[in-house]
Protein backbone atom coordinates (compact mmCIF):
# COMPACT_ATOMS: atom_id res chain seq x y z
CA UNK A 1 0.00 0.00 0.00
CA UNK A 2 1.24 3.27 -1.32
CA UNK A 3 2.46 5.60 1.67
CA UNK A 4 1.00 9.14 0.57
CA UNK A 5 2.47 10.80 3.71
CA UNK A 6 5.91 9.54 3.39
CA UNK A 7 5.65 11.02 -0.25
CA UNK A 8 4.38 13.81 0.88
CA UNK A 9 6.49 14.56 3.54
CA UNK A 10 10.17 14.25 1.01
CA UNK A 11 7.95 16.28 -1.71
CA UNK A 12 7.43 18.92 1.00
CA UNK A 13 10.84 19.07 2.06
CA UNK A 14 12.23 18.98 -1.63
CA UNK A 15 10.06 21.64 -2.92
CA UNK A 16 11.02 24.24 0.10
CA UNK A 17 14.79 23.00 -0.42
CA UNK A 18 14.42 23.55 -4.06
CA UNK A 19 12.60 27.27 -3.55
CA UNK A 20 15.68 27.85 -1.09
CA UNK A 21 17.96 27.50 -4.12
CA UNK A 22 15.97 29.41 -6.07
CA UNK A 23 15.90 32.54 -3.80
CA UNK A 24 19.99 31.93 -3.59
CA UNK A 25 20.37 31.84 -7.35
CA UNK A 26 19.01 35.94 -7.16
CA UNK A 27 22.34 37.00 -6.65
CA UNK A 28 24.05 34.59 -9.13
CA UNK A 29 23.93 35.27 -12.73
CA UNK A 30 21.18 33.81 -14.93
CA UNK A 31 22.09 32.09 -17.94
CA UNK A 32 18.81 32.83 -20.01
CA UNK A 33 17.75 30.40 -23.25
CA UNK A 34 14.54 30.89 -25.24
CA UNK A 35 12.44 27.74 -26.68
CA UNK A 36 9.86 27.62 -28.76
CA UNK A 37 9.90 31.46 -29.26
CA UNK A 38 11.66 34.71 -28.37
CA UNK A 39 9.21 34.79 -25.42
CA UNK A 40 9.13 31.04 -24.25
CA UNK A 41 12.16 31.56 -21.84
CA UNK A 42 14.62 29.20 -19.46
CA UNK A 43 17.19 29.53 -17.41
CA UNK A 44 19.90 27.28 -15.69
CA UNK A 45 17.88 27.54 -12.76
CA UNK A 46 14.97 25.78 -14.37
CA UNK A 47 16.58 22.94 -15.73
CA UNK A 48 18.64 22.22 -12.71
CA UNK A 49 15.52 22.44 -10.31
CA UNK A 50 14.23 19.70 -12.83
CA UNK A 51 17.24 17.60 -12.46
CA UNK A 52 17.63 18.43 -8.25
CA UNK A 53 13.90 16.82 -8.54
CA UNK A 54 14.40 14.44 -10.41
CA UNK A 55 17.80 13.35 -8.74
CA UNK A 56 15.88 12.87 -5.21
CA UNK A 57 12.92 11.38 -6.53
CA UNK A 58 15.20 8.46 -8.21
CA UNK A 59 17.23 8.32 -5.49
CA UNK A 60 13.83 7.72 -2.92
CA UNK A 61 11.35 6.52 -4.98
CA UNK A 62 12.68 4.20 -7.22
CA UNK A 63 9.71 3.13 -9.43
CA UNK A 64 7.70 6.35 -9.71
CA UNK A 65 7.83 8.64 -12.69
CA UNK A 66 9.04 12.26 -13.84
CA UNK A 67 7.14 14.39 -16.25
CA UNK A 68 8.24 17.34 -16.32
CA UNK A 69 8.68 20.21 -18.50
CA UNK A 70 12.59 20.54 -18.77
CA UNK A 71 12.54 17.16 -20.25
CA UNK A 72 15.27 15.86 -17.61
CA UNK A 73 12.17 13.13 -16.50
CA UNK A 74 11.26 10.27 -17.82
CA UNK A 75 9.30 9.99 -21.63
CA UNK A 76 5.75 9.36 -20.09
CA UNK A 77 3.48 8.41 -22.57
CA UNK A 78 0.75 6.93 -20.14
CA UNK A 79 -0.30 7.77 -16.04
CA UNK A 80 -0.21 4.10 -14.69
CA UNK A 81 1.81 3.93 -11.45
CA UNK A 82 2.71 7.03 -9.34
CA UNK A 83 4.15 10.23 -11.96
CA UNK A 84 5.06 13.54 -10.61
CA UNK A 85 4.52 15.89 -13.09
CA UNK A 86 6.49 18.37 -12.03
CA UNK A 87 7.12 22.14 -13.02
CA UNK A 88 10.32 23.33 -11.89
CA UNK A 89 9.57 27.43 -12.22
CA UNK A 90 6.39 28.44 -13.16
CA UNK A 91 6.37 31.81 -14.39
CA UNK A 92 10.11 32.13 -15.84
CA UNK A 93 9.35 35.62 -17.24
CA UNK A 94 8.55 36.57 -13.96
CA UNK A 95 11.28 34.71 -12.27
CA UNK A 96 13.46 37.03 -14.49
CA UNK A 97 11.82 39.91 -14.87
CA UNK A 98 10.48 40.41 -11.00
CA UNK A 99 12.67 37.52 -8.89
CA UNK A 100 8.76 36.65 -7.59
CA UNK A 101 5.32 35.87 -8.69
CA UNK A 102 7.09 32.73 -9.86
CA UNK A 103 6.14 29.18 -8.52
CA UNK A 104 7.12 25.48 -7.94
CA UNK A 105 4.73 23.15 -9.05
CA UNK A 106 3.73 19.15 -8.15
CA UNK A 107 0.97 17.06 -8.72
CA UNK A 108 1.60 13.42 -8.04
CA UNK A 109 -1.11 10.78 -9.90
CA UNK A 110 -1.50 7.53 -9.17
CA UNK A 111 -3.04 5.48 -12.23
CA UNK A 112 -4.42 8.95 -13.29
CA UNK A 113 -5.80 10.13 -10.23
CA UNK A 114 -4.41 13.75 -8.48
CA UNK A 115 -3.45 12.56 -4.83
CA UNK A 116 -1.33 14.99 -3.75
CA UNK A 117 -0.41 18.61 -5.16
CA UNK A 118 1.71 21.42 -4.01
CA UNK A 119 2.57 25.29 -5.54
CA UNK A 120 5.08 26.92 -4.04
CA UNK A 121 5.45 30.75 -3.83
CA UNK A 122 9.12 30.84 -3.23
CA UNK A 123 9.47 34.46 -2.69
CA UNK A 124 6.60 35.26 -0.37
CA UNK A 125 7.50 32.02 1.70
CA UNK A 126 3.64 30.42 0.68
CA UNK A 127 3.48 26.97 0.04
CA UNK A 128 -0.30 25.42 -0.85
CA UNK A 129 -0.29 21.83 -0.18
CA UNK A 130 -2.79 18.90 -0.33
CA UNK A 131 -2.76 15.49 0.46
CA UNK A 132 -6.24 14.37 -1.55
CA UNK A 133 -9.35 13.84 1.07
CA UNK A 134 -7.66 15.48 4.14
CA UNK A 135 -8.12 19.30 3.22
CA UNK A 136 -5.96 21.78 1.45
CA UNK A 137 -3.68 23.82 3.31
CA UNK A 138 -1.70 27.32 2.63
CA UNK A 139 1.26 26.64 4.75
CA UNK A 140 -0.40 25.86 8.47
CA UNK A 141 -3.58 27.33 7.61
CA UNK A 142 -6.19 25.19 6.46
CA UNK A 143 -8.25 26.24 3.56
CA UNK A 144 -12.10 26.50 3.70
CA UNK A 145 -14.45 25.09 1.46
CA UNK A 146 -15.24 27.46 -1.55
CA UNK A 147 -18.27 28.91 -1.74
CA UNK A 148 -21.18 29.08 -4.79
CA UNK A 149 -19.55 32.11 -7.14
CA UNK A 150 -21.71 34.30 -9.70
CA UNK A 151 -20.06 36.40 -12.40
CA UNK A 152 -21.29 39.48 -11.37
CA UNK A 153 -18.87 39.04 -8.35
CA UNK A 154 -16.52 37.50 -9.75
CA UNK A 155 -12.81 38.35 -9.94
CA UNK A 156 -11.38 36.53 -13.02
CA UNK A 157 -8.01 36.08 -14.14
CA UNK A 158 -7.38 36.42 -17.59
CA UNK A 159 -4.16 37.32 -19.90
CA UNK A 160 -5.35 40.22 -22.15
CA UNK A 161 -3.98 38.09 -24.95
CA UNK A 162 -7.66 35.66 -25.55
CA UNK A 163 -9.58 38.94 -25.45
CA UNK A 164 -7.10 40.20 -28.64
CA UNK A 165 -6.49 38.98 -31.94
CA UNK A 166 -4.55 35.31 -31.10
CA UNK A 167 -4.18 31.75 -32.24
CA UNK A 168 -6.41 30.14 -29.88
CA UNK A 169 -9.80 31.75 -29.44
CA UNK A 170 -11.78 34.26 -31.19
CA UNK A 171 -11.92 37.62 -28.82
CA UNK A 172 -15.28 38.25 -29.24
CA UNK A 173 -15.75 34.93 -26.73
CA UNK A 174 -14.42 35.99 -23.61
CA UNK A 175 -14.94 39.96 -24.21
CA UNK A 176 -18.71 39.64 -22.88
CA UNK A 177 -17.41 37.77 -19.79
CA UNK A 178 -15.04 40.15 -19.11
CA UNK A 179 -17.43 43.31 -19.70
CA UNK A 180 -20.11 41.43 -16.76
CA UNK A 181 -17.25 40.00 -14.25
CA UNK A 182 -16.65 42.78 -11.21
CA UNK A 183 -12.48 42.44 -12.12
CA UNK A 184 -9.89 40.90 -13.97
CA UNK A 185 -6.33 40.07 -12.81
CA UNK A 186 -3.34 38.30 -14.84
CA UNK A 187 -0.25 37.52 -12.62
CA UNK A 188 1.96 35.55 -15.86
CA UNK A 189 1.93 32.27 -13.47
CA UNK A 190 -0.47 29.32 -13.70
CA UNK A 191 0.02 27.73 -10.82
CA UNK A 192 -0.03 30.62 -8.74
CA UNK A 193 -3.39 31.62 -9.80
CA UNK A 194 -4.91 28.24 -9.62
CA UNK A 195 -3.25 28.60 -6.05
CA UNK A 196 -5.10 31.93 -5.78
CA UNK A 197 -8.58 30.06 -6.97
CA UNK A 198 -7.95 27.29 -4.23
CA UNK A 199 -7.32 30.16 -1.72
CA UNK A 200 -10.47 31.90 -2.72
CA UNK A 201 -8.70 35.03 -3.77
CA UNK A 202 -9.65 34.44 -7.48
CA UNK A 203 -13.05 33.37 -8.29
CA UNK A 204 -12.17 31.89 -11.68
CA UNK A 205 -9.18 31.52 -13.95
CA UNK A 206 -9.63 30.76 -18.38
CA UNK A 207 -6.46 30.34 -20.14
CA UNK A 208 -6.34 28.96 -23.58
CA UNK A 209 -2.39 26.91 -23.67
CA UNK A 210 -1.53 25.00 -20.71
CA UNK A 211 1.03 22.15 -20.40
CA UNK A 212 0.00 19.38 -17.50
CA UNK A 213 3.07 20.66 -15.27
CA UNK A 214 1.45 24.31 -15.38
CA UNK A 215 -1.67 23.20 -13.85
CA UNK A 216 -1.41 19.49 -12.28
CA UNK A 217 -0.56 20.52 -8.76
CA UNK A 218 -2.87 23.48 -8.98
CA UNK A 219 -5.68 21.60 -10.31
CA UNK A 220 -5.66 19.04 -7.39
CA UNK A 221 -5.55 21.63 -4.76
CA UNK A 222 -8.66 23.04 -6.25
CA UNK A 223 -10.29 19.65 -6.80
CA UNK A 224 -9.86 19.14 -2.58
CA UNK A 225 -11.64 22.84 -2.03
CA UNK A 226 -14.50 21.81 -3.99
CA UNK A 227 -14.00 23.90 -6.80
CA UNK A 228 -14.53 23.27 -10.89
CA UNK A 229 -11.34 22.14 -12.91
CA UNK A 230 -11.79 21.41 -16.95
CA UNK A 231 -11.27 22.25 -19.97
CA UNK A 232 -13.48 25.73 -21.74
CA UNK A 233 -16.09 22.66 -22.88
CA UNK A 234 -16.16 21.19 -19.58
CA UNK A 235 -14.17 17.87 -20.30
CA UNK A 236 -11.47 16.53 -18.30
CA UNK A 237 -8.01 17.93 -18.25
CA UNK A 238 -5.57 15.94 -20.29
CA UNK A 239 -2.73 15.00 -18.14
CA UNK A 240 -0.22 14.30 -20.79
CA UNK A 241 -1.13 16.84 -23.28
CA UNK A 242 -2.54 19.52 -21.56
CA UNK A 243 -4.74 22.20 -23.34
CA UNK A 244 -7.39 25.17 -22.06
CA UNK A 245 -8.38 25.39 -18.73
CA UNK A 246 -11.14 26.33 -16.55
CA UNK A 247 -11.14 26.46 -12.92
CA UNK A 248 -13.75 28.45 -10.74
CA UNK A 249 -15.29 28.54 -7.16
CA UNK A 250 -18.88 26.05 -7.24
CA UNK A 251 -21.40 26.97 -10.08
CA UNK A 252 -19.82 29.46 -12.67
CA UNK A 253 -18.74 26.49 -14.66
CA UNK A 254 -22.65 26.64 -15.43
CA UNK A 255 -23.10 30.11 -15.68
CA UNK A 256 -20.55 31.01 -17.44
CA UNK A 257 -20.63 27.75 -19.71
CA UNK A 258 -24.11 28.20 -20.27
CA UNK A 259 -23.95 32.45 -20.96
CA UNK A 260 -20.47 32.97 -22.59
CA UNK A 261 -18.97 29.42 -23.92
CA UNK A 262 -22.06 28.10 -24.79
CA UNK A 263 -21.17 28.35 -29.03
CA UNK A 264 -17.25 27.04 -28.16
CA UNK B 1 11.80 76.58 4.36
CA UNK B 2 10.00 73.27 4.24
CA UNK B 3 11.82 70.55 6.04
CA UNK B 4 11.06 67.31 3.58
CA UNK B 5 12.92 65.19 5.69
CA UNK B 6 10.90 65.75 8.99
CA UNK B 7 7.62 65.55 6.39
CA UNK B 8 8.85 62.30 4.95
CA UNK B 9 9.90 60.98 8.39
CA UNK B 10 6.15 61.25 9.54
CA UNK B 11 4.56 60.22 6.71
CA UNK B 12 6.59 56.82 6.22
CA UNK B 13 5.45 56.63 10.41
CA UNK B 14 1.89 57.22 9.97
CA UNK B 15 1.48 55.29 6.53
CA UNK B 16 3.47 52.05 8.73
CA UNK B 17 1.03 52.61 11.24
CA UNK B 18 -2.07 53.03 8.95
CA UNK B 19 -1.04 49.42 7.34
CA UNK B 20 -0.38 47.55 10.70
CA UNK B 21 -4.38 49.26 11.24
CA UNK B 22 -5.76 47.78 8.05
CA UNK B 23 -4.00 44.36 8.86
CA UNK B 24 -5.15 44.20 12.08
CA UNK B 25 -8.51 44.73 10.77
CA UNK B 26 -8.66 41.46 8.86
CA UNK B 27 -10.05 40.04 11.62
CA UNK B 28 -12.81 41.84 11.94
CA UNK B 29 -15.67 42.19 9.95
CA UNK B 30 -15.92 44.72 7.35
CA UNK B 31 -18.32 46.80 6.31
CA UNK B 32 -18.39 46.98 2.56
CA UNK B 33 -20.68 49.91 0.32
CA UNK B 34 -21.08 51.01 -3.14
CA UNK B 35 -20.00 54.00 -4.75
CA UNK B 36 -20.63 55.25 -8.33
CA UNK B 37 -21.28 51.57 -9.43
CA UNK B 38 -21.83 47.94 -7.90
CA UNK B 39 -18.21 47.39 -8.19
CA UNK B 40 -16.63 50.33 -7.23
CA UNK B 41 -16.53 49.42 -3.54
CA UNK B 42 -15.69 50.90 -0.42
CA UNK B 43 -14.86 49.83 3.63
CA UNK B 44 -15.28 51.21 6.66
CA UNK B 45 -11.25 50.68 6.37
CA UNK B 46 -10.94 53.00 3.75
CA UNK B 47 -12.63 56.04 5.51
CA UNK B 48 -10.97 55.32 8.44
CA UNK B 49 -7.51 55.18 7.45
CA UNK B 50 -8.22 58.52 5.41
CA UNK B 51 -9.22 59.71 8.21
CA UNK B 52 -6.41 58.71 10.85
CA UNK B 53 -4.03 60.55 8.09
CA UNK B 54 -6.20 63.50 8.25
CA UNK B 55 -5.98 63.63 12.28
CA UNK B 56 -2.21 63.08 11.85
CA UNK B 57 -1.96 65.90 9.22
CA UNK B 58 -3.64 68.58 10.21
CA UNK B 59 -2.44 68.36 14.02
CA UNK B 60 1.38 68.17 12.90
CA UNK B 61 1.31 70.19 9.79
CA UNK B 62 -1.94 72.85 10.15
CA UNK B 63 -1.09 74.63 6.90
CA UNK B 64 -0.92 71.60 4.80
CA UNK B 65 -3.62 70.69 2.83
CA UNK B 66 -5.22 67.24 2.34
CA UNK B 67 -6.90 65.59 -1.04
CA UNK B 68 -7.79 62.28 -0.68
CA UNK B 69 -10.24 59.48 -2.12
CA UNK B 70 -13.07 59.41 0.59
CA UNK B 71 -13.23 63.44 0.83
CA UNK B 72 -12.38 63.00 4.19
CA UNK B 73 -10.05 65.89 3.48
CA UNK B 74 -9.42 69.37 1.79
CA UNK B 75 -12.10 70.60 -0.88
CA UNK B 76 -9.02 71.17 -2.93
CA UNK B 77 -9.32 72.91 -6.55
CA UNK B 78 -5.65 73.87 -6.91
CA UNK B 79 -1.95 72.49 -5.88
CA UNK B 80 -0.45 75.44 -4.30
CA UNK B 81 1.18 75.58 -1.05
CA UNK B 82 1.41 71.77 0.22
CA UNK B 83 -0.67 69.08 -0.77
CA UNK B 84 -1.08 65.31 0.42
CA UNK B 85 -2.64 63.31 -2.11
CA UNK B 86 -3.97 60.10 -0.25
CA UNK B 87 -5.20 57.03 -1.54
CA UNK B 88 -5.96 55.45 1.84
CA UNK B 89 -6.47 51.88 0.20
CA UNK B 90 -5.46 51.56 -3.10
CA UNK B 91 -7.09 48.20 -4.81
CA UNK B 92 -10.29 47.92 -2.12
CA UNK B 93 -11.41 45.01 -4.39
CA UNK B 94 -8.45 43.39 -3.73
CA UNK B 95 -8.03 44.26 -0.20
CA UNK B 96 -11.94 42.99 0.38
CA UNK B 97 -11.39 39.48 -2.17
CA UNK B 98 -7.74 38.65 -1.48
CA UNK B 99 -6.52 40.46 1.56
CA UNK B 100 -3.50 41.39 -0.04
CA UNK B 101 -2.24 43.15 -3.52
CA UNK B 102 -3.82 46.46 -2.39
CA UNK B 103 -1.39 50.00 -0.95
CA UNK B 104 -1.34 52.96 0.46
CA UNK B 105 -0.54 55.93 -1.29
CA UNK B 106 1.01 58.85 -0.91
CA UNK B 107 2.09 61.61 -2.98
CA UNK B 108 2.83 65.11 -1.59
CA UNK B 109 2.92 68.05 -3.48
CA UNK B 110 4.61 71.45 -3.52
CA UNK B 111 3.17 74.23 -6.01
CA UNK B 112 1.90 71.26 -7.89
CA UNK B 113 5.32 69.82 -8.01
CA UNK B 114 5.55 65.88 -6.84
CA UNK B 115 8.30 65.99 -3.71
CA UNK B 116 7.36 62.98 -2.02
CA UNK B 117 6.58 59.61 -3.14
CA UNK B 118 4.99 56.48 -1.22
CA UNK B 119 3.57 53.62 -1.77
CA UNK B 120 3.32 50.78 0.89
CA UNK B 121 2.19 47.55 0.26
CA UNK B 122 0.71 46.37 3.57
CA UNK B 123 0.73 43.32 3.58
CA UNK B 124 4.22 42.08 1.65
CA UNK B 125 5.39 45.04 3.86
CA UNK B 126 7.44 46.65 1.12
CA UNK B 127 7.33 50.22 1.23
CA UNK B 128 8.40 52.28 -1.82
CA UNK B 129 9.46 55.55 -1.19
CA UNK B 130 11.46 58.76 -2.57
CA UNK B 131 12.31 62.44 -1.82
CA UNK B 132 12.87 63.92 -4.90
CA UNK B 133 16.34 63.99 -5.84
CA UNK B 134 17.56 61.76 -3.21
CA UNK B 135 16.68 58.57 -4.88
CA UNK B 136 13.81 56.25 -4.41
CA UNK B 137 14.20 52.80 -2.23
CA UNK B 138 11.91 49.86 -1.65
CA UNK B 139 12.30 49.44 2.09
CA UNK B 140 16.16 49.96 2.37
CA UNK B 141 17.16 49.15 -0.99
CA UNK B 142 17.66 51.26 -3.26
CA UNK B 143 15.81 51.12 -7.03
CA UNK B 144 18.05 51.97 -9.47
CA UNK B 145 17.42 54.17 -12.45
CA UNK B 146 15.51 52.55 -15.28
CA UNK B 147 17.48 51.04 -18.42
CA UNK B 148 16.08 51.84 -21.94
CA UNK B 149 13.06 49.50 -22.34
CA UNK B 150 11.88 47.83 -25.76
CA UNK B 151 8.65 46.21 -26.52
CA UNK B 152 9.50 43.50 -27.89
CA UNK B 153 11.11 42.64 -24.00
CA UNK B 154 8.02 44.40 -22.46
CA UNK B 155 6.15 43.31 -19.42
CA UNK B 156 3.24 45.55 -19.95
CA UNK B 157 0.29 46.05 -17.03
CA UNK B 158 -3.12 46.41 -18.83
CA UNK B 159 -6.20 45.45 -17.89
CA UNK B 160 -7.93 43.11 -20.08
CA UNK B 161 -10.91 46.20 -20.07
CA UNK B 162 -9.17 48.15 -22.45
CA UNK B 163 -8.99 45.57 -24.92
CA UNK B 164 -12.71 44.54 -24.88
CA UNK B 165 -15.80 47.02 -25.54
CA UNK B 166 -15.75 50.07 -23.25
CA UNK B 167 -16.75 53.66 -22.73
CA UNK B 168 -12.99 54.61 -22.87
CA UNK B 169 -10.94 53.22 -25.80
CA UNK B 170 -11.82 51.85 -28.91
CA UNK B 171 -10.40 48.05 -28.38
CA UNK B 172 -8.48 47.53 -31.29
CA UNK B 173 -6.12 50.97 -30.27
CA UNK B 174 -4.34 48.33 -27.38
CA UNK B 175 -4.61 44.97 -29.26
CA UNK B 176 -1.64 45.32 -31.60
CA UNK B 177 0.75 46.14 -28.34
CA UNK B 178 -0.84 43.48 -26.44
CA UNK B 179 0.11 40.96 -29.03
CA UNK B 180 3.59 42.14 -29.60
CA UNK B 181 5.21 43.03 -26.11
CA UNK B 182 6.62 39.53 -24.12
CA UNK B 183 3.58 39.62 -22.06
CA UNK B 184 0.98 41.62 -19.93
CA UNK B 185 -0.28 41.27 -16.32
CA UNK B 186 -2.63 42.99 -14.35
CA UNK B 187 -2.51 43.29 -10.36
CA UNK B 188 -5.72 45.88 -9.85
CA UNK B 189 -4.02 48.34 -7.92
CA UNK B 190 -2.45 51.43 -9.73
CA UNK B 191 0.03 52.41 -6.84
CA UNK B 192 1.10 48.97 -7.07
CA UNK B 193 1.50 48.76 -10.77
CA UNK B 194 3.00 52.15 -10.37
CA UNK B 195 5.71 50.84 -7.62
CA UNK B 196 6.18 47.80 -10.07
CA UNK B 197 7.41 50.15 -12.86
CA UNK B 198 9.59 52.03 -10.24
CA UNK B 199 11.24 48.61 -9.31
CA UNK B 200 11.74 47.64 -12.86
CA UNK B 201 9.27 44.57 -12.38
CA UNK B 202 7.01 46.52 -14.57
CA UNK B 203 8.45 47.57 -18.03
CA UNK B 204 5.13 49.98 -18.91
CA UNK B 205 1.80 50.15 -17.42
CA UNK B 206 -1.36 51.95 -18.93
CA UNK B 207 -4.94 52.48 -18.19
CA UNK B 208 -7.60 54.52 -19.08
CA UNK B 209 -8.97 55.95 -15.72
CA UNK B 210 -7.63 56.81 -12.58
CA UNK B 211 -8.07 59.64 -10.29
CA UNK B 212 -5.32 61.69 -8.27
CA UNK B 213 -4.72 59.73 -5.25
CA UNK B 214 -4.38 56.26 -7.59
CA UNK B 215 -1.26 57.98 -9.14
CA UNK B 216 0.14 60.56 -7.53
CA UNK B 217 2.69 58.75 -4.88
CA UNK B 218 3.48 55.89 -7.43
CA UNK B 219 4.09 58.69 -10.34
CA UNK B 220 6.55 60.66 -7.94
CA UNK B 221 8.52 57.63 -7.59
CA UNK B 222 9.20 56.22 -11.34
CA UNK B 223 10.04 59.89 -12.37
CA UNK B 224 12.75 60.25 -9.33
CA UNK B 225 14.18 56.43 -11.16
CA UNK B 226 13.90 58.34 -14.37
CA UNK B 227 10.92 56.71 -16.12
CA UNK B 228 8.46 58.03 -18.67
CA UNK B 229 5.15 59.65 -17.14
CA UNK B 230 2.40 60.93 -19.32
CA UNK B 231 -1.63 60.67 -20.16
CA UNK B 232 -1.56 58.28 -23.40
CA UNK B 233 -1.08 61.52 -25.82
CA UNK B 234 2.30 62.25 -24.04
CA UNK B 235 1.12 65.01 -22.41
CA UNK B 236 1.66 65.64 -18.06
CA UNK B 237 -0.83 64.02 -15.77
CA UNK B 238 -3.71 66.32 -14.25
CA UNK B 239 -3.22 66.10 -10.86
CA UNK B 240 -6.59 67.06 -9.53
CA UNK B 241 -8.84 65.66 -12.13
CA UNK B 242 -6.89 62.40 -13.29
CA UNK B 243 -7.71 60.91 -16.71
CA UNK B 244 -5.75 58.00 -19.00
CA UNK B 245 -2.05 57.05 -17.56
CA UNK B 246 0.74 55.28 -19.55
CA UNK B 247 3.94 54.89 -17.61
CA UNK B 248 7.32 53.26 -18.64
CA UNK B 249 10.99 52.62 -18.63
CA UNK B 250 12.87 55.52 -21.03
CA UNK B 251 12.17 55.42 -24.75
CA UNK B 252 9.27 53.10 -24.45
CA UNK B 253 7.23 56.58 -24.93
CA UNK B 254 8.54 57.11 -28.09
CA UNK B 255 8.41 53.74 -29.37
CA UNK B 256 4.78 52.65 -28.27
CA UNK B 257 3.76 56.55 -28.73
CA UNK B 258 4.93 56.17 -32.42
CA UNK B 259 3.57 52.81 -33.44
CA UNK B 260 0.50 52.35 -31.93
CA UNK B 261 -0.97 55.72 -30.17
CA UNK B 262 -0.28 57.60 -33.03
CA UNK B 263 -3.75 57.75 -33.97
CA UNK B 264 -5.68 58.61 -30.43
Amino acid sequence: MTNWMEIDTYAKKWIEEAGERLKVSFDEKLNIDTKTNPNDLVTNMDRETEQFFMDKITETFPNHRIFGEEGMGHDVKDLQGIVWIIDPIDGTMNFIHQQRNFAISIGIMEDGKGKIGLVYDVVHDELYHTVRGQGAFMNEKKLPPLKQGRVSETILSLNATWVTENRKIDPSILGPLVRDVRGTRSYGSAALELAFVAAGRLDAYITMRLSPWDFAGGAILIEEVGGEVSDLQGNPLDYLKGGPLFVSKPGLHKEIGENYLKDL
